[in-house]
């Protein structure tokens, strides 16, 4: 329990206000590691600025989210125990971490406001979340309690994330004395979120007529991305700062009677654009935290595998990333052209081996159980599962992460072998559409031609027979992917997509597929969320199910 | 919204009551599946037999646990609405089930008691777990209020599973009024679960001097399997009467004056007895509600396998399932001789096919980009990898499940290969820890010897390399699984066990392999949960992770 020190601000009635907004990246699990990181930051800031105020992100401490690592004991204790050493590293500024506060029975997703040596204040989050990704009746008890503290003259109130998505929260806040709201967040990146947290926050700071300082953390944490955009609201709920999005950045906020003084403010990105950095960010991170010494894939000639090189590249440079193409009898010259020219445009390192001797070996080892037996997905399988036992055994041998390459479309319908092509351990396309893809292959050609431009109009085929197209399988895209949008995203039912003006047939076909394919979802990579629904933690079905959604 | 309507008991003061416990199981997201189940058990049951209340287990018309289907309208909508159906097939009896109570708005764990053709009691569970495999507080509103119900002469209150866990809620039932206590279950199996409930619920009956009826669900869902065993405790908090475990039952248990009269007790079996059951349960229920037109099993000559494929045939029959020996050049004599041995006394289809050719492939095929490296634990996994190609084509071919057979102490410290011996899209022993494999091999032994006796006393090996045993990896599973159930299920730390008796060196080793491992257990396949904590819904740790248990 940490007893929260009754506090004397050393000067009062200043009219300024400077704050700094750390918008950090913890690594989940390591207090110690995020209380270095801390304080590397704090002495590297103090030493450079001039400021009155230092906030980190939510969960800062713990990094965002813990899961069930917050019921192991020594865990928790250390993370709540290195506040205290936070609170002496420089006196005469305020220090606000988000941690996980442990009062020897509960546990509290908590704020602290650490200055002259001592714990000044403490704020238990009491908004919990427990939808979509959020698990956080989990693990924490929720306070019941707004917490205005006085710093330097100012009564600055404290949020933490959720709280300040609702309403009532900020006005009881105002109500307790705030006058300016500082907010501790960790907040992850789907499509278009940062316009959307801007646009809430911003309205309830201008109801409330409450400046409101809204620090993200950023950074990938397997499925979920952080991507900063930390902002300042005025009173007015005009944005009046904003940080750069999926990167670090340590910003100084000036505050004059009471208000933010406007300051440089980074673009908010293209819906495309942040799409594309949000994949880079995940595969990056992906590979830094888990000390892999770089990334390999299967480069087929097809535009998932063009678009994973692509990220996998700008992610982590050509040195770090090994391109393979493994072509079968079915494989087109085009294909592994293709594959090859990328693989030399982006010069990375690059080998073809073809999977035939395996698949023959196989092929006869199951002749006589086969025997009589018609060919059917039995046998594109082992082809798929050959590509897999070659990337794994070069992914074993040298310590480099696999990434799987199938797209959300793909996930959706089960339109990928087990043990095959979904091999890998991170799927930087789980949770894009097919047409999506096309879109970002696009967008980073746009930057700089990388794809060869006949990999973006060859109509899509998994080679695994002869003259295979996707399309002899599944609807065109253009009609799959609004379907799968509405069921999966939307949630809709099937009547709600055919009123859409969907076909019949095609939305039957695709809700059976969807639902007859939880099982392999099951076992696939985890993989990076962009949408407001992944294939992931905001999305639990059962596997034994009798729903049918047709 | 379901109205309740004011209910007029036919006849009162009668001092008789006869109330059916419908011990089902439920198929989960098939409302009216499971409406035409209860439908026809309530016409059965009430041509064959006269009673005056029949209760059917919590959420048996979603069957539970629902998941995310909880978010789909179409499914609420019909869960919600089949109540109406229900209330008049029998008027003149009272049948009391669980249903996902949705009102408009918000959604309720509901338990509703129809007769005389109408809705006469909903009652709304109060305590939601969202802990353990629990995520309650994700999709339902809790209940505030206790539902007592006068039914012939008798004042019953209602309570849903967490419920009467908690000695208030049971406390505020008997205070608002009731003489007699209902409650609705679905809580799942873990060893030792069906004592540790009437201990409690007994204790909760005798401190309030309320007769508890307890109607538990019962069968296999993915990794939960519910065990049944519903009892009746009376005012003393004696069991008065006890359904089978692991089983449908339907039965009568009598009221006089208030009190369950004293009847027939199943017997609770032995843990091992009960682990063994449980095991079966899931297997036949996970192949049989997901339309499998059998099992396939990779036979090693080891133990697991061995005790799979005779959990398998005791859950499938022999005729539906089959067996596939994998020797390689490392396969000893004695391993291919021990699983044919097996095969035969079970009497099941078995195939023995070398994977050498398809090594011999791949060896080829990475010899040049392999040129110059070790041999390291990469040629190993290729042979793993080997058998899985050839086991999911068999699988594919036929529609047969395939069922992966590695065990709980492998899953812990990663000592399986990805896409190898960890193919299939069922685990039985995913929660079995290597000790106790042996102990129900030894109890199916007990009952007929179909397990040869070399499998149980040879020392165990992965034969992936020339006279490999698991001692060369891994601590004896003496000391390894006492560590592990520490670690994983108890939540001790390091220090704690060490404290216990352990090696720092054993400890150290167990848990840097454990905490390493968890990218593989996030792609395993679904297993049956029998401890108190399975690598499933309980335990929901990150992958990228600086935590150090060590």
């Amino acid at each position: 329990m940490i007893d929260v020190d009754s506090f004397e601000p050393f000067y009062r009635n200043a009219m300024n206000l400077k704050i700094v907004l750390a918008q950090t990246d913890s690594l989940v699990g390591n207090a110690s590691a995020n209380f270095n990181r801390i304080f590397e930051i704090v002495t590297q800031v103090h030493n450079s600025l001039a400021f009155d105020l230092i906030v980190f992100p939510e969960l800062c401490i713990t990094g965002y989210p813990p899961e069930d690592l917050l019921f192991r004991r020594d865990f928790i204790s250390e993370s709540n125990n290195v506040i205290f050493e936070l609170a002496n590293i420089a006196p005469e500024i305020g220090i606000v971490v988000g941690f996980s506060e442990f009062d020897g029975e509960k546990l509290y997703n908590s704020a602290a406001v650490l200055s002259q040596g001592s714990v000044c204040a403490i704020y238990r989050k009491q908004k919990l979340p427990n939808y979509g990704v959020f698990d956080e009746q989990r693990y924490f008890t929720a306070g019941g309690e707004p917490c205005v503290f006085e710093f330097k003259g100012q009564f600055i109130g404290l949020n933490i994330c959720e709280d300040v998505w609702n309403f009532d929260v900020v006005q009881k806040t105002k109500e307790a004395g705030a006058d300016i709201l500082l907010t501790l967040n960790a907040s992850p990146f789907h499509s278009g979120k940062a316009q959307q947290r801007e646009s809430l926050i911003g309205s309830h700071a201008k109801a409330t007529n409450l400046p409101i300082i809204y620090v993200n953390c950023v950074g990938g944490q397997d499925e979920l991305i952080f991507d900063g955009a930390s902002f300042v609201a005025n009173a007015e709920g005009e944005i009046v700062f904003r940080a750069a999005e999926f990167e670090e950045q340590i910003s100084v906020v000036e505050f004059e009677n009471g208000q933010p003084i406007q300051t440089i403010c980074a673009p908010i990105y293209t819906p495309i654009c942040s799409d594309y950095k949000a994949l880079v960010c995940g595969i990056r991170d992906y590979v830094r935290k888990n000390g892999f010494k770089g990334a390999i894939l299967g480069l087929s000639g097809g535009i998932d595998s063009a678009l994973v090189l692509a990220l996998a590249v700008d992610a982590l440079g050509a040195e770090n990333v090994e391109a393979v193409s493994l072509p079968s009898k079915y494989t087109l010259e085009m294909s592994s052209g293709d594959a090859k020219t990328q693989a030399e445009i982006m010069g990375v390192n690059y080998h073809s081996i073809s999977i035939e001797p395996a698949v023959k070996a196989f092929t006869q080892m199951l002749a006589e159980i086969f025997a009589g037996t018609p060919n059917d997905t039995t046998e594109e399988n082992i082809q798929a599962r050959c590509r897999g036992v070659v990337l794994m055994a070069m992914s074993n041998k040298q310590g480099k992460l696999l990434l799987t390459t199938g797209n959300k479309s793909e996930m959706s319908v089960g339109y990928a072998t087990l043990y095959g092509d979904m091999c890998g351990g991170f799927a930087p396309l789980k949770d894009v559409p097919k047409l999506l893809v096309y879109d970002l292959a696009r967008y980073r050609n746009s930057l700089s031609p990388v794809i060869p431009e006949r990999v973006l109009t060859r109509p899509p085929s998994a080679e695994l027979a002869p003259n295979q197209c996707d399309s002899d399988s599944l609807p065109p895209y253009e009609i799959l992917d609004p379907i799968l949008a509405r069921y999966i995203e939307q949630n809709q039912t099937a009547d709600e997509i055919i009123a859409a003006g969907f076909m019949i047939e095609d939305v039957t076909r695709v809700i059976r597929l969807v639902d007859g394919s939880e099982y392999k979802r099951r076992q696939s990579a985890t993989g990076i969320r962009i949408s407001e629904r992944a294939f992931g933690r905001d999305r639990r079905y059962p596997i034994t199910s009798g729903y049918h959604g047709v």
